[in-house]
């Protein structure tokens, strides 16, 4: 007989997941589906959906049945401990935060989302000055509410990845950001590759072909477009993608596809029975950003499944060499925007926007400084000028909503990505023969097995250990973008 | 200054309101987008949103703040006063029903709907027999925790129509019944009118055309395919309408898609003040359905519109006549099915499916004699025989999920929209010069005014008086299908 109080706290874990779902759900809607005329109503739903859940997510019974269950622990299976123990790590954070606090953080956030796109659309940094400073203050006083940080960063980053530190972030980022710069200079030395330069309409038959080709179907995907591609997990068999499409694109809308997909496949491969429990989803912002990127790196830009992309592509009407398509799909060029930064450059962008929001939260650099540190950092890591602060510090719309601690996961998911498909290649041989004839399954298999299995028993780093034998490491993603420049 | 009571209750109806704009994205979600994997997850998302909805609708402050406002009532606006006063009704309704009947009531709910699929597809009546007598059962229990009401099918039509009675419909119905018999007898004499045939291009286009004209625009409505035509309104500026279109069908796409938009016309044009307050949306379900049946019947099928309808179907590339357009789309003929009814013999396969009810409701029918009684219905009012149960007695859904009460506002809102239809006339004057070119902008002034404007301040008989002058009246609608089998 499982105690009552484990029965309670899971009816109210399955109610939060529920929850989440439905704003899962909601967000997607928005971004799909929704008439602009609609966004008024929906910013309400969104509010009264988050009210409620942290009423029910700091509710004092929660706090007695963790007391009953902590006393109890004898009898719990290992998993209903790391149930158990996660719930009161997320409800000890939560209850940590005055309501007025959390409150005027979200207005905050959404002041300065508004603030953020006048200032972005005339390049007028002074503009987002205020908005900015105030989401600062307020990430410093939301930090403030945690005690024994060592830095009050690290308060902040344990929101999207739990366990991680400034200083070990710092301890990765540093050594990877010297040895990427000499690549990128390297690369910008060399003559540039030819542009790609693919129909819309062979864009759309390849996405959908290569998609189905890694088990997309009707029956529990969707695949719609969005302005920018997401991936939404609405509930278990129901994993909606998104991708976009310009006239005459590259292949991002491939690997966009191919990047969504491999968020979607994360959630997908939890196990049943962390479903609608805390355990039930992707452990971190960058686990699940390893997930997109080893698909779309590993898989996506594969030497030996261009041959299966160019395939499509052609069945498509659009006829390329799988070496050119390789070519293109892994050049090499520093550049302005984080989004359309190539594999080996986009670390750099991350590392700019780590340090910077370090000493911003540090109170080392005071806002009004942040456009001449921004563009120092562009010309010391990548060696561009920024033309403008629209085409610099203003590109992002992360900090506009409070969003700080956010950005590592995007540079360490790639860090991650590459670990895991050298530990995955070595566990399940060399996929070099599987690509070239479309075939994945081994990889979703390893993934299953070593990554998703764990939910969100694992926090990251120790996930990382668990499935690779170490911790965050960059000598693969190293190893892997050298090849870019040097083939 | 408002009494912080009453703030306090306004914040809680918000919040309700926009709970339940969830349940709606999420059932538009349902069964418009959702793959049909999600279905599972769907079902628990559903159930959380209910019992949550359920446990904030009946906590204990509510009925401190409404206790404290009662004395309090002198200092209230009028709208805040009928704001008020359906509070307090909701919250007593709700109150009433004990927590594991409600439960019940849902469980029982979700396994009839799958016995009456299985017990339906094979024509098997007595295959759904026990569940169905579980529903009528729990029903009857239902009906149980409400004290004072007349007969026990009250009870249960105040959940659809608050304020109708069994012995108010009965004395609406009965004499409805005998001259509709009389009218369909008449038209079953009559040679049949030959069949229309619009191909499918030319069904969406005119949907597309017509809706435009009516004001259905990208920037705040959206319009789906789904096997059942419906409507959601998801929020203010959000109005959501499907219709369905079949090879070769009738004018039904397009006459969907008018009555869909009847529906949502009234939502969007509630006043804004009620929004996200008990207050704000329609009625009662026969207000709903006089909306929808006063677009479809006397704006979709008037002879004058029907010169606009064939103009569009002209552009959509298929020719026809506006008279015999109008004859077609007029057509009597006694039939099986209630949702191919025809619009004058209609309300009687509703007379019909009340009668049973309220029998079964009271006990005076046994659910095992359901098939025979329905039968001689049939022959009674309509004049068919039923060739077995999948075209009678197991046609539709609705008792299959407990929903007793539900039918009679079908019937009524074809009375209440003919009734509108002459009160607008008489007001506003006659609409066929307006209608042969299109224009419906009165139409949609008069409705706002004299109908949308209450919002829910209003029960439907009151409604019907403010709009009209008197109470539910059946002659207005008889005069109307005369017409359809005289003319």
């Amino acid at each position: 007989m499982p105690p009552a109080a484990l029965d309670a706290l899971r009816a109210r874990l399955a109610e939060l997941a529920d929850l989440s779902a439905l704003a899962r759900l909601a967000g997607w809607d928005q971004r799909t589906m929704m008439p602009p005329g609609g966004a008024p109503a929906r910013a309400h739903v969104f509010a009264t959906l988050e009210r409620l859940a942290h009423h029910r997510a700091t509710s004092d019974e929660i706090g007695g049945w963790l007391d009953e269950l902590d006393g109890d622990g004898d009898g719990l299976s290992d998993l209903d401990r790391d149930l158990v123990r996660l719930a009161r790590r997320d409800f000890e954070r939560t209850q940590r935060v005055p309501a007025d606090l959390a409150a005027d953080l979200a207005q905050a956030a959404a002041e300065g989302q508004a603030a953020w796109q006048t200032a972005r659309a005339a390049s007028d940094f002074a503009a987002f000055v205020p908005a900015l400073r105030r989401n600062v203050e307020l990430a410093r006083a939301y930090a403030g509410c945690f005690e024994g940080v060592e830095h009050p960063y690290d308060a902040l980053l344990a929101d999207y990845d739990f366990g991680l530190t400034a200083a070990r972030v710092k301890e990765i980022f540093d050594p990877l950001a010297a040895k990427l710069s000499d690549l990128a200079a390297e690369a910008a030395a060399r003559p540039a590759a030819p542009p790609l330069s693919v129909p819309l309409d062979a864009q759309r038959a390849t996405v959908d072909a290569l998609l189905a080709r890694l088990g997309v179907t009707a029956d529990s995907w969707r695949v719609d477009i969005s302005p920018h591609p997401f991936t939404s997990w609405v509930g278990a068999q129901d994993t909606r993608i998104t991708t976009r499409y310009e006239k005459d694109s590259k292949l991002e809308p491939v690997l966009a596809a191919i990047h969504e997909y491999g968020h979607g496949l994360y959630e997908r491969q939890i196990p049943a029975e962390l479903d609608r429990t805390n355990l039930g989803r992707g452990t971190s912002m960058s686990a699940h950003e390893s997930q997109s990127k080893l698909w779309e790196n590993h898989v996506g830009r594969h030497p030996a499944f261009a041959t299966v992309i160019a395939a499509e592509l052609a069945a498509g009407g659009f006829t390329i060499e799988p070496d050119a398509l390789h070519a293109g799909a892994t050049a090499v060029m520093p550049s302005l925007i984080r989004v359309s930064a190539d594999p080996l450059t986009y670390p750099l962008h991350i590392v700019l926007r780590f340090e910077i929001e370090v000493a911003l939260i540090e109170g080392s650099l005071e806002v009004s400084d942040l456009p001449v540190a921004w563009n120092d950092a562009m010309r010391r890591l990548l060696g561009v000028e920024v033309p403008d602060d629209a085409h610099g510090v203003l590109q992002d719309v992360h900090w506009s909503g409070g969003a700080f601690g956010y950005f590592p996961s995007y540079a360490l998911g790639c860090l991650i990505a590459a670990q895991l498909w050298e530990a995955l290649e070595a566990d399940a041989g060399a996929q070099d023969d599987a690509l070239r004839a479309g075939e994945t399954g081994a990889i979703r298999m390893w993934l299953a097995e070593h990554v998703h299995v764990h939910g969100r028993r694992l926090d990251t780093e120790p996930l990382v250990e668990a499935a690779t034998g170490r911790g965050i490491d960059p000598e693969p993603f190293l190893r892997h973008v050298t090849a870019y420049v040097r083939d």
